[in-house]
């Protein structure tokens, strides 16, 4: 719907605008969620809108016109979040942790909770979601004449971006305790420390690269050639979504998410799936066929295209761009991940000036890092809550 | 055509029933070939039928109505193959190595020459297509009704069934002095240990396993995946090929058939490549567009249900069929491989009684056995003549 209508209705609900550093010239739209939060008990399930912008719960930032690195602008566009906490008093207990490919926020609240690192009673904990997962501005909600197949590639420091105007515009916070992400949500946390090295005074960006290497790119133009080649994708033009193709861009997203020795141990048993078929369509299948393919292949795109050495200044050198890093810096990786794999990610760490690598010792590949094996888990969250406390 | 015709028709033309083992009751049919092989001339372009069998060039031999495990017959069927070199009086200089996944017998002539381990001035080399190359008996030579979809499920059992039956019929070979072989290739050669232990004095499987693992068979469902998810496929019952699902299925490959730190270093510019695309272009979409999609979904097959617990007498076990192997056994793995990965390969080769383990140390992936890379291809032909001398 056009951004009048929309500000109107909601300005009619009582939303609030924020003033922000920028004199809050910018919506600011704060849905309170249905879920309940770390011992914060959810609203009722239709959508009401609170008062207060910084109260825990899901949101929507109105970016507007949104001027992409690409030359496009994406108009009315938005900015979904979640929050956990409060934001203190001098706002100075913000953790940023942005979505990783495909997820929403609510698919990565594993390590919020209290007690744990990212504790909502002692942090305010803003979940963005990334352009093109279907919650913020994306091929499948953006309006004509950037919707769908004409969604134009937006980049990892489109995302920064974005998520700086919520941050400093939507919420008044100018320093950041941690950015933190995993995999995707790595390569945004990278590029805050190096868009904004001023604000952010920890990352912990873990299973994830500052820069695509090839070899992970081949790997994406595999799913992506998997979902293209069903006819019903129609180039994207599609009124039904491409669900063979989606299926198979699962299928062949299964062999690199996880290890050779997790399939060999049939660990997928620990997450209730009866045989080595039933994890396939019920956990790969399954979870990509909740969302859209122009919404795939758009964080896909903005996936092949992440490189830190892209940051104004850094005359695109990767290794420049990770020497500009001030934050103090913990980069984890899982020891069996087949795309970001320890080498990769190792290679840049050594370039941050004040970083700590370590090695998640694990067989669940890359989904060491998505909180479904307690003991990996259990490693990622002792390791952030160090960096929390140095 | 018919058999009977086949046969006919050969006869005609002075094909020479061989007086195998089992009184030359199967015809065997010796084409001479039109490559250079070895320093041997060869024939001109039209075939001709050499009048001794063995002779060096390419063959077919007449399996007959060859039963398959699962139960089906296959009528008319054949099993191709090229030799290099010549049989000795006591025949006791035969080597077999089968074909790897999609491959031809031409494709896989680099570990072969004077001087090289697969010396055809000392040795009478075999090379056997396996069922479903295209060459032997396959969905695509098939006639009906076991052609195209209907083409039965072949296993590795059967492959070295068929291959027995050229060995010790077509050739009247009792003994083999090694058997070798890359990936697939390698499959059939544990099969022939194990089914054939009194026969096989040297095996030598590279880059391969025993057992398809379980992770191996999820990387070929999304190959697989990528293939059957073009329209065009048609479940098999195409009149042309489905060419976009095939470059789906290479793109998808790509990614496993090298590693991370080959395409981090663009090794693919020394095989002649201009960028990364062009890579995938012209050597990996150019590999399987030349094949039939049939073809690669029979081969697959194979694959997915290679088990040499399966082999009669083995109960089941894995590792009890691999204990009844006598040969003498050198087994290679690829450092960097990502599907026969090295761990997998170990485990197997600890369980057979006279192995030998070595890892080619290389950034090749599972390429490093595919005569690619010279480094790679002389620690190997450096590794089958220790075998050999032995």
């Amino acid at each position: 719907m056009p951004k009048t209508a929309t500000c109107a209705a909601l300005d009619e609900q009582g939303v609030t605008p924020v003033a922000g550093p920028l004199g809050g010239r910018r919506r600011f739209i704060q849905l309170a969620g249905t879920l309940s939060l770390s011992g914060v008990v959810g609203a009722p399930a239709a959508p009401t809108h609170a008062a207060d912008p910084a109260a825990p719960g899901e949101g929507s930032f109105e970016l507007g016109e949104f001027v992409l690195q690409s030359g496009a602008t994406l108009r009315e566009a938005k900015l979904a979040f979640k929050t956990h906490g409060r934001l203190n008093a001098d706002k100075s207990n913000a953790i940023v942790y942005p979505t990783p490919y495909s997820a929403h926020h609510s698919d990565i609240e594993w390590p919020i909770g209290p007690g744990k690192a990212l504790d909502p009673e002692k942090y305010f904990i803003i979940v963005p979601d990334m352009l093109g997962n279907g919650l913020s501005s994306s091929p499948s909600n953006t309006p004509p004449p950037y919707d769908r197949a004409r969604f134009p590639g937006v980049t990892i420091q489109d995302n920064v971006a974005a998520q700086h105007r919520l941050v400093t515009e939507g919420f008044g916070i100018s320093r950041i305790a941690l950015v933190v992400g995993w995999s995707m949500g790595a390569q945004q946390t990278f590029q805050w420390a190096a868009s904004h090295p001023d604000m952010v005074a920890r990352i912990a960006p873990f299973c994830g690269t500052a820069k695509t290497t090839p070899h992970n790119l081949v790997f994406l133009e595999g799913i992506k050639a998997a979902l293209t080649t069903d006819a019903a994708w129609m180039d994207g033009w599609y009124e039904k979504q491409p669900s063979r193709g989606i299926r198979a861009f699962a299928r062949v997203y299964a062999g690199w998410g996880l290890s050779q020795p997790f399939y060999k141990q049939e660990l997928y048993r620990q997450l209730g799936f009866s045989s080595l078929e039933d994890f396939l369509i019920g956990f790969w299948e399954r979870r990509f066929l909740r969302r859209d393919a122009n919404n795939l292949l758009a964080m896909l795109w903005t996936w092949q295209h992440n490189d830190l050495g892209t940051t104004p200044g850094c005359d695109g050198s990767l290794e420049r761009a990770l020497r500009s890093i001030q934050a103090k810096t913990l980069v984890m990786a899982a020891e069996t991940d087949l795309y970001f794999t320890p080498q990769d990610i190792e290679y840049e760490s050594s370039h941050v000036r004040d970083a700590t690598f370590r090695i998640i010792p694990s067989v669940w590949g890359h989904q060491a890092g998505n909180g479904l094996n307690s003991v990996d888990s259990a490693f990622i969250d002792a390791a952030l809550k160090n960096l929390l406390a140095s």
